[in-house]
């Protein structure tokens, strides 16, 4: 894209109340803008990137046959009732209106109920499960506070699946499965080796859920770090007695900070039971359907990877899912900006996109923005490289450009990163 | 996808108050499911549709410069107060809530003030505009009666794009290259015959706006055409004035119902003096900015293709935006089975979108749904087939098939429809 004719804009203006890192990088690098307290509009850049996580996502999701649906934000309130879920005691985080005759609705915080519902319409018999589908959509949360960007906000995109099983054996092969799933996607998206599988409370159904936790000093949670097992321990039920369970040693753990970037559930029967949807079993008998659901909340995603990959010149994404591959700044006459449109049309043709900073602005802002974008490859054209037809390149976090030829810019581009 | 494999099906059960055919069809085909009275999830197959449709809007609206964003559902008051939209007497259709401090929110209708209030925030200088943004956003509507299906929902997705302009002028040519870009989507979905360019009620600021009407028996409009001009009026502004004033004659209009696929709004400076979102033009002076806003109910106008393409036997899909382009029915033994799986390959290594139906059903439950899907062509492998080499393939609205070998087969599918 062609920054002087698309809406990207870097700002210097971040509102006052903002504290996290995550908010005030993407805020001043033209990624979001702020609605309202935890509440975030994602601006042409930051809606690439999410778009970018999604696939990966998306991907993982296809690979073990779940799929993709898109269920509603509004919700009918006997829905929920039947698990005592729509209780803003039990779950305090509604959002709530109603409609112009009076009936009450609430606004999607996760579909659980609604997918138990929905499944139980087309479900009938053995024949028909297991079943698993996911979708990505706007969740909705009625936080209490909202102070860690788009870490925790109060509108949010999360990816959330549900599996749908006949035996509790069945449920536990999909879980496994989707737990190496979830390792690919934070390996993909660039947070494998700061990722671990946690285990956290378990809630009503079981004594303990699966977090996965990305080490970083910014993180909300405390866990206690097995590095050689990769496996992890939330402070929440850290004790002698789960460690021992868990074959865990005290002293071969490291606590540290870190933030959710996924977590999975296994409701076992309880939903099916108290929802009344059952299945017909091989000898014919009804036998409840098992649920476990699975989240990765995308926009969270992307915050908690901001507040890992960053300096003092601005973001540093990995090049997965990075807005574009390559930063191309075009400074002088009319023989640079030839060449310059020239590798512009050759890169995007080639299906490399493209941050074109071809505005009427001095270098040095041009510079700033290209480090402050994160952008993983930057490529300058000036007088120097139109007259001897190389062009200069610089990895985001390398010190120094080097000058290449086209065929040596073009490999270094679609090589790894530096 | 294989239909053993993935979630997909067709349902006899259509929940009792539901009266529009769009609804009736996309629900027994297992492209939506009714969360209520005008909220529907869309199941897989709905998202493909979806999905088919948003990309052809996308590729119209790249095309005239615009950037994809998203804004947020959850929206402040204090940005509608400026207008006077908040007040639920000016704008009957919102849901509100709020927050647990007690400040009131609103859950987004439309989004011209969120987009104006954001531009403001970016756009100073005559050289950062003119900019023009999009998204592809859920919207909520409280709508009062919620009959028309998909149609007129109080949930719906809808892709609205914004633009910003320094003069009249400059918005008015904008506005002509939309008109275009609309008619563009329209034809590329299918719906280029019948939907026509409509003069409607202007509201506050205009004598016109535009709509764009698809011509259908069950539409909520009445429109009076003039085929040969290819323009229509929208009776809300039929008067003998306004035709006079169109240079159109009554003797030469046909009274039609119709149904809106699209409407554009030229709000000149009203807004941006309102809400007081001004730019400093090439003399220094304060100018208010223009604001159009366009937009396309991508789900409304899924559910009106639906409404304009079936017979008794079920939907009939555009071959632009249906989930897949072959129906595969496998009906037999090992030899038979094997025949499918190639074909089944070799289609979708090919990058034909297959909905291979490997089900264990009766083939006449195989053929049925394979019509009540809609999907453009249905190829059956039998033991003839598998004997002969040859492939049985049949257009949605052809009476009898025809025997293939198998590279006629696939030039058939790239063909146009049938």
């Amino acid at each position: 894209m062609r920054l002087s004719q698309t809406f990207n804009k870097t700002t210097k203006t971040i509102p006052g109340d903002e504290q996290a890192a995550n908010a005030k990088l993407l805020i001043q690098a033209g990624y979001i803008y702020k609605e309202m307290a935890g509440v975030y509009a994602y601006l042409p850049l930051g809606l690439k990137v999410i778009e970018n996580i999604k696939q990966i996502v998306r991907e993982e999701m296809n690979g073990l046959g779940a799929s993709e649906l898109l269920m509603t934000s509004l919700q009918a309130k006997d829905v929920w009732e039947l698990t005592g879920r729509w209780d803003d005691d039990k779950v305090d985080v509604w959002f709530k209106s109603q409609l112009k005759n009076g009936t009450e609705v609430g606004f999607g915080w996760s579909h659980e109920e609604p997918l138990m519902m929905m499944i139980s319409k087309y479900v009938k018999s053995y024949r028909d499960l297991p079943v698993s589908v996911y979708q990505f959509q706007t969740k909705l949360r009625n936080e209490l506070r909202a102070k860690s960007g788009i870490m925790r906000g109060r509108e949010f995109l999360m990816k959330d699946m549900y599996a749908f099983s006949r035996t509790q054996a069945e449920l536990d092969e999909f879980y496994e499965r989707t737990k190496q799933a979830y390792l690919n996607v934070y390996k993909k998206v660039g947070l494998g080796p700061y990722t671990y599988l946690t285990f956290a409370s378990g809630g009503a159904f079981t004594q303990f859920s699966h977090e996965f936790q990305t080490v970083t000093d910014s993180g909300e949670d405390t866990i206690y770090l097995d590095q050689n097992k990769g496996l992890a321990v939330n402070e929440e039920v850290y004790s002698d007695e789960v460690l021992s369970q868990l074959g865990l040693k005290k002293e071969e753990l490291k606590e540290v900070r870190a933030s959710e970037v996924g977590n999975i559930f296994n409701f076992g029967s309880a939903k099916g039971e108290q929802m009344d949807v059952y299945f017909t079993d091989e000898s014919g008998q009804r036998k409840p359907v098992f649920l476990s659901s699975y989240g990765i909340g995308v926009s969270r995603l992307m915050g908690v990877i901001a507040e890992h990959f960053y300096d003092e010149k601005g973001l540093i994404w990995p090049k997965e899912i990075a807005p574009a591959q390559v930063y191309l700044i075009s400074i002088g006459d009319d023989a640079v900006i030839k060449q310059a449109d020239e590798l512009y049309n050759v890169l995007t043709e080639s299906g490399v996109a493209v941050i074109y900073d071809d505005r009427d602005v001095r270098p040095g802002e041009k510079f700033a923005d290209a480090d402050l974008m994160g952008i993983p490859w930057r490529v300058v054209i000036n007088s120097e490289t139109a007259t001897n037809g190389k062009y200069e390149i610089k990895g985001r976090t390398e010190a120094s450009p080097v000058n290449l030829a086209k065929d040596s810019l073009l490999e270094k581009i679609s090589g790894p990163e530096k």
